[in-house]
């Protein structure tokens, strides 16, 4: 089996670019991820996985990562990308959400917080901590908005 | 390299949910696969994976997951997904689809048929045995149909 | 961790399909990784990756691979894909970029190109080499143009 993360932090960052692909590389440089490969996970924290703010991923490394993007080419617009790690126990595993959207960091929090909710209530399981963090983005040119929870080991 | 996956199974579920990515959470649970990261692959059966319907897969686990699925918030659209695993010899590579649209579970599972038939010509070899799974959904607010073909050891 | 890739590739094809997904299907046939199991990542080429043209990669397996691609069902219409990878130093990491748009090839890789350039510039190291591969396709029923660098070990 592919080895189960133990290590996570959160990032959230925005950038603009010449292009799309290149807003979005500039927003993954911005949030410490952007030398690596992520691979797009949905979305569960592993039993025992641990917060890790100093984490140094090494270049070129496959890093299993949920996050949520928004690109846009509409200048002046507002734009923002939320990831939220809800906690129930350390044994126990958690679970991640993410948001993209036209609105505000703090919208794009707020329901963040809302579908952690939503995500315990439907396991049955309490929601002990969660740890959120959103970027809002007014666009420029071509703007990135993007939030992240990479896993690592 | 990345271990080949040695299991499957075939699922599919559809569920209602506050939001977007939550309606797919609930989905996701219902198929039985809501509390591991998926990884999405497109999407050949390895040769010798075998099918394996009680598989239970540790939570947080890292599960490459060939998969189709739709989310609407128009209430009273009819949605499907559905996913196909299409083999020919047991020690042979088979080949997965999957579909989601706004139509019925039957023409979602019709469309996949035709897709492994296609797949199979054309790669030259014969299509000896399918398995088909479907679900549809009639959106309340906001729903999500889900079709998925897990991978695992 | 997940193993670092070792090798790489890099390939565009084009193809036409019954439907979206086996338009893409034959288009990753005709590029040499219909058989194996994308895992679409994020776009770094690792340190010391080697430039591999004749990779034989076993079916079904699991293949980390940078990718654009482009499915088009208005007949007539021309679409192209094209990946492109930047190299610095041997020992240091490259950068992939990926774009598929309505345009010709020769379009894409003067983007990729662009992008590429920009990419180097904001990590601040010299870009001393690129191998652009694109493909353009124009779509008779249902079109997939591709282009890919898949990663291996």
């Amino acid at each position: 089996m592919l080895p189960t993360p133990k290590k996570y932090f959160v990032t959230a960052a925005a950038a603009e670019g010449e292009t799309a692909l290149t807003a979005f590389d500039n927003a993954l440089l911005k949030a410490r991820i952007g030398n690596v490969n992520l691979l797009r996970v949905s979305s569960i924290l592993p039993p025992n996985c641990e917060l890790d703010n100093d984490l140094v991923i090494p270049p070129g490394s496959l890093v299993p990562t949920a996050y949520g993007a928004i690109i846009s080419d509409t200048p002046g617009e507002l734009i923002a990308a939320a990831v939220g790690v809800g906690i129930s126990e350390k044994d126990q595993f958690g679970v991640i959400m993410e948001f993209s959207g036209k609105c505000s960091a703090k919208e794009a929090e707020e329901r963040i917080a809302r579908m952690l909710e939503e995500a315990f209530k439907m396991r049955g399981i309490a929601l002990n901590k969660t740890i959120i963090k959103a970027c809002e983005h007014r666009v420029e040119k071509i703007g990135c908005a993007f939030a992240a929870v990479p896993l690592w080991y």
